[in-house]
């Protein structure tokens, strides 16, 4: 049983310092690096590729809305071409740090309000899969699971992760529980981690309803700010092992 | 004897046009198409690329100073690594769009400000000179005839393209003469196509001083804005080639 | 009888022109100028006040979203507190031109995505009246007749003036008919001019609905791009004059 | 005898945090406050106004070059007339904000690049010098001790502050101590609040060539970020008070 752990990387923006990225690394597998859009500069782009390489963790492409100061997470509409364009900019952008190191990149995941966007809007999350194809058909696409941009990935023809969270609960739809709801979060790392557990070996995860819902589980998000960051990575990551699941790079396993 | 004709490209932004490139693009060989810094934004870099390639033109990144508002032409003291990873950037976000439409890039020219820091500084013209063949060592490097860039280019074993104007007059040292001069420009077309045709044959420019300097000329410069834009770009194209100057893309005929 | 002209001004940006501004001038009465978000950059800023002073064309701040690329025509998400500290923001820099040349704004008027948003959005229309208020409780605030933002100026407290569209049709609940609609437009600059003079006569426009629907109108919008734009100008003034009506500054007689 | 202690405020940008504002107000008299170009947002300066007035500390503008990525410490070629329009800019949008809370704005510094490039630049220092008299003539300009912006704004007609730097080491021209020299900062607390209490109390200050050199300390800089800030700005507060040094806002002693 295998499960790859993804966290956003390189969110640093000149002067300013984000996220604890070196040391998250050595419990991570894929690195979502930002791509200047949302946040990231060249700077930190360059520095957070060859740490990845470093500790062989695999590089991903993080692209977002053009908002440096609302770090990506408000929408802004944007037609699907214009997103097709966004995408192809800024995973281009990164591709040329990728290879200036004579590395491969692994994968994309949308960030903050274009990822919460392309799970459930099709014509963007149309946009997004072509845009990732054309750069590069081997390129893995990150989607929540079960939403649209899994889907639209695997209609193009791309391989795609479903991925899970450990920290936040879901609904009978298979949906995230907004995070206006008061028990969206989880809070306990013990429960989070089991969550994950659970949907690594059965496939699926309790609702808020009660009902057990199925969930495929290729990859689990962490979060690397905030100040329990470190820990709940080192936590899950023994967790899984002692379940017997192994955490390992999505390219090594998916497919 | 074979010369290019380059011309910058996709300078537009959002509502803003600039330039009549689908025209010009008839009468050159070579797009500098420009990168979302000094101009340019998503959408343009994807049409321009796109108009390049139905008209059989080369395609090259245009990189500049992150300073839209001066469209590239004022000096920000970045750091020779700031200058790597921003040549990097750009270079891998057009890339990006010359991949998704299955092409493949020909060459860099750098911008404004940029040019010609890099002409004169050793340090500049090093760092664009490592990040263009850390992406691809393929890649013709365009600089100016004698200048920094061009050298550095050769010192790291890229194939590069030395590049003279039609409409500048040249000092004595190989420099263009400074736009301060009141002789800087050469207004007329004849002159001014017959000075390119003079540089193809014999190698040689006269300098303002009245001495021959030489000077190679592998690709020649013009501009797409102005309103004689358009006529100069025919005037030349029928000058040269009534001198059986063959006016090809620099990727068919260099080295 | 009296109406006010107004037309959007200021809205080149660096090396890119934008409108013919200084024509267009003298046949409007009060000028939008864009405050450097969705358009205009700070030369151009200083220019088109100093400009409307020589004409002696009231001035008023045109804050938008922050969107260059876009022209501030997309709609972001931002919240209310956000919309208003973008209000303060950009309406103080132009305060700051105003006030360097000796002179006084006049209004305000939201630009593109933000100016429909306010017509119909209750909070964000009070945080835009809010922010004008707290800045000058003497500016007129400029929104669409019937809307949400002259609703919000008026029980804060601030003069409002209601705008009104020549060449735009009307749904009988008062809105304008949407771009979408094939009869949104109206091309014919009679019947454009027209449409105006029954509206400042009567205080009516016939909807697309056939009904008349009451319709205040205090300023009349005019565009300044576009290849018409400065002949309808002449024509509509030309128009009104004809009719009686004064073409006044919005200043000098509301309220 | 009286002095001014001042600190750059209000340097977060969007998620990322900096300095301990809150802290440090309560031990400055005068706060600098970012304006958007170099650091800074809408709704941190708004909030960093509140903060300000709510402790009785004057508050400043603080403009700097168009450079969030460089944090406004890289030198940006532009022209003495587009300096004057970037301040005038900057300033206008930060007194919309005081405007906004019914206060007065107290001072103008400029920062980083622009700071040192006005220090030394009499055409960059007029052009400072202007904006700020244009906007209003009340306000303070603050600059270097004996450079050239103190220079232009006594020229033309401002009230001045000349600013010494606690921790940084003299040259026996006045000028401070090159970074790149190893002897230019002054590490220990007790020997930087005895240099600002010597200036205080003697009108000088020993250069590292041991010579004593006349200054005019009117306001002390000090540093809000790095761990040591808020200790510090505790520390030169008791120091100061222990010598019978009153540490008052600029705007109650000046003149």
């Amino acid at each position: 049983m295998k499960i790859d752990i993804n966290c956003d990387m390189g969110e640093s923006f000149g002067v300013y310092n984000m996220g604890r990225d070196e040391e998250i690394l050595d419990y991570i597998t894929s690195a979502n690096i930002a791509c200047g859009f949302h946040a990231g500069d060249q700077s930190t782009m360059r520095k957070t590729v060859k740490m990845a390489l470093e500790k062989d963790v695999g590089i991903g492409a993080h692209p977002g809305f053009p908002d440096l100061n609302g770090f990506g997470r408000r929408y802004i509409a944007l037609s699907p071409e214009e997103i097709y364009e966004l995408v192809i900019y800024q995973v281009g952008a990164l591709q040329g740090f990728v290879k200036a190191e004579g590395a491969k990149m692994q994968h994309v995941k949308a960030h903050g309000a274009l990822y919460n966007h392309a799970a459930k809007d099709k014509a963007v999350a149309e946009s997004i899969a072509k845009a990732v194809y054309d750069l590069d058909p081997e390129l893995i696409l990150f989607g929540l699971a079960g939403g649209e941009l899994v889907k639209a990935g695997e209609n193009i023809g791309l391989p795609t992760a479903s991925e899970v969270f450990a920290d936040r609960t879901y609904q009978e739809d298979g949906s995230l529980t907004s995070r206006r709801e008061k028990d969206a979060l989880i809070l306990d790392q013990e429960v989070a981690s089991s969550q994950v557990v659970h949907m690594a070996k059965n496939g699926t995860v309790q609702s808020q309803q009660g009902t057990d819902i199925s969930i495929q589980a290729d990859t689990v998000c962490i979060h690397g700010d905030g100040i329990h960051a470190l820990e709940f990575a080192q936590h899950i990551n023994q967790k899984l092992a002692s379940e017997a699941i192994s955490v390992s790079k999505i390219g090594t396993f998916l497919r």
